[in-house]
């Protein structure tokens, strides 16, 4: 099976790499507009994977990342409509020069071909994904969970038409009929036809992708971000943005999970901000010196320092200098995201320096390392490996760049 | 012992990442002439080595590559000197703009962390590849083979001593003691500790990286490379570029493998080229259509078209068209490297469009795919994989980007 859905994939992704932009966004809008008409059947697709869900008994929580309504439906809508808006990355020139002999190299943005995303329960990332893929000249191969399984094969459908419409390989989105393990590990290992696979999961997908995976992945891992507040803060807007890096949304992972403060500030900072934390709902775990100035703190363990929470909860540690503050980011952090909070030039300075996460914030929350707010227009993740894409990844992390060399007869 | 070396590595990274260009060039320079002072001790390490390989019977070519004399040691001088003298990749700004709240993000060039080399028996490559990962900011484990041992232990030690004396981490360059193929598995596995693995090597170790590794990876693959004479070629650059690619050194992946004519020029081409040719030594390996026009061409087989030869041997296919020869490329290329030979401007688009190598040139030779001749400075390898870097790799290869973020208290 993998043979032939990887085998019309790359023959989809062939078509598309050579599409004009114009193509593509007019393809992203035919699915849009596809997608808003046929939503009876996509809803009704939507009540059998709830009906399903209910019968098994599945979470609460779970059912509503399930759920479609006309609002979410509205959302695929809108968001497919923003992604044909986007400005193509493919056929960018990304550098150029003339060789010593006169050849002239030219480096370009081109489509990664195949791209596989696994991801959870949500049918929405069906079609974001699906749209993503399509705009940057890509073949999708999507696997999603099987209790939405009903509603991304109607989803994907829709969009297939629509490709087909519009005179493009409908094979350019495909929904992985195997929604088993075995399922997810056959795409995993589909050297040869997948040049990229996406992981949209938890820490258990992503494992599982390290542990098994033969083809190149991208990782969005763990976020283990740590507010900073300095000796020298602005204490409101430490208050502020330390406030808004863990309680904003919690359960993402440019939440902030350690608040680290300098022990020149504690006292003035800490009862202040630790009464408002709890009041949102914070659980706070400090060390021995936190713990003395917020008398209902819980104690913090060694698994705290390391832990992404995902909740309302948050580790207190103070510190008394800068570079304990860095030492504790180093050993403790998963290179997200850090902040400092601070009004001295050099420390700040130190601080982004010597931190080596995909992103530090001077001054600013946590929660700004997100591709929306980036301005990529759309976000796929936010990688925390090192190699090819780094921090929030927009459509450019989608494509790779070859290389054209004009000549006229030069040998070496 | 993993444990030990990686965490070496990664305190002497930490040093590095934050090292001034002018201290790591002058750390360069320092190795240059250390190396070049201790040319006495180097040389008494590559004599027990080469003894050593005597009384093992290896082969002569590997005996040749094993060797060091005045004149290779003074290549690894001069090639330290040079790539001293190379711009620094690291702290470069690759992007940056202001977000709609004000925050202004910066986008920057910054080292992995550690890199590690597994390669074979040239000593050389110690010094080229602790070279380079110095410049970029990188602590470098190298693992050479176990022939050539004593050498990269001898040439390992001056470059440490060189570090030391310029106030810097020795541990920058660590020789790996595990010449075992368990040694290898282990750093392809040290996870937390390394940052990129570079393979230089054959087939045979690309594989085991593949199938092993779960650090992150640059392949240096394959090049099954085509040259393709089009119907439109000028016959005369047509040979010039078609002997280059094949002749002139054809020991690595950027020689040209096969020769794909149109059927329009055959008849005026192919005669002349397999004379020059198999005058050169070249065994011709030809379809049909080729040995009707050129006598003595063996018979090529299916498996031709899929190979590298890496020797004196070329395959020869005669197309009708030049979507024929696309398909040809498509079905059988590695991705590394082809080039077509014509005049047509509209054929040369087409082909320059439609395969999706990692390079593919109009006009000139195959063996323009290198970092030197791209003017790189120095040459890490090329990668025939999509991710993180495709190509001819030069320092940029061995670096990965971050962004910071200037705010003044905003939050979501």
């Amino acid at each position: 099976m993998i043979d032939d859905i990887g085998a019309r994939a790359k023959a989809a992704a062939r078509q598309l790499a050579t599409t004009s932009s114009a193509k593509k966004s007019a393809a992203l809008r035919a699915m849009a507009a596809a997608v808003d008409l046929d939503r009876a059947r996509i809803l009704a697709a939507n009540d059998r994977d709830m009906a399903a869900g209910a019968d098994e008994g599945i979470s609460d929580a779970l059912m509503d990342r399930l759920l479609l309504n006309d609002g979410r439906i509205d959302g695929i809508v809108s968001g497919l409509n923003k992604v044909a808006d986007l400005p193509d990355p493919v056929g960018v020139h990304t550098g150029g020069w003339k060789l010593y002999n006169g050849v002239r190299v030219q480096r370009t943005r081109v489509p990664l071909g195949v791209v596989a995303v696994i991801y959870e329960a949500r049918p929405n990332v069906t079609a974001d994904a699906g749209g993503l893929c399509v705009k940057a000249g890509n073949a999708a191969i999507l696997r999603g969970s099987s209790y939405a399984y009903s509603s991304n094969a109607a989803i994907g459908e829709v969009m297939r038409q629509a490709l087909e419409r519009e005179g493009l390989n409908p094979d350019a989105v495909q929904i992985f009929p195997d929604t088993t393990r075995d399922g997810a590990r056959a795409l995993m290992q589909a050297k040869g036809y997948v040049d990229l696979l996406v992981p949209r999961g938890g820490p258990g997908l992503i494992a599982a992708i390290e542990a098994e995976a033969t083809v190149p992945f991208v990782i969005d891992g763990a976020g283990n971000c740590h507010v900073y507040v300095d000796a020298e803060a602005d204490l409101e807007k430490a208050a502020a943005i330390t406030f808004n890096s863990k309680v904003q949304r919690p359960g993402v992972c440019n939440a902030a999970e350690t608040l680290v403060v300098h022990a020149a500030v504690a006292d003035k900072f800490l009862p202040g901000i630790a009464i408002q934390l709890m009041e949102a709902g914070v659980e706070l775990r400090g060390d021995e010196k936190a713990r003395n100035l917020v008398g209902d703190m819980k104690q913090a363990v060694e698994e705290d320092w390391g832990t992404e929470y995902h909740d309302l909860i948050m580790s207190v540690k103070v510190v008394d200098s800068l570079d304990e503050a860095i030492e504790h980011v180093r050993t403790y952090g998963t290179g997200h995201t850090e902040a400092i909070v601070t009004e001295d030039y050099s420390a700040a300075q130190q601080f982004v320096e010597e931190i080596d996460s995909a992103v530090t914030m001077v001054n600013a929350s946590t929660r700004f390392t997100d591709g929306e707010e980036f301005g990529f227009g759309a976000e796929i993740g936010i990688s925390t490996q090192k190699l090819h894409v780094r921090g929030p990844m927009g459509l450019e992390a989608l494509t790779t760049e070859r290389y054209i060399l004009y000549g006229d007869g030069q040998i070496r």
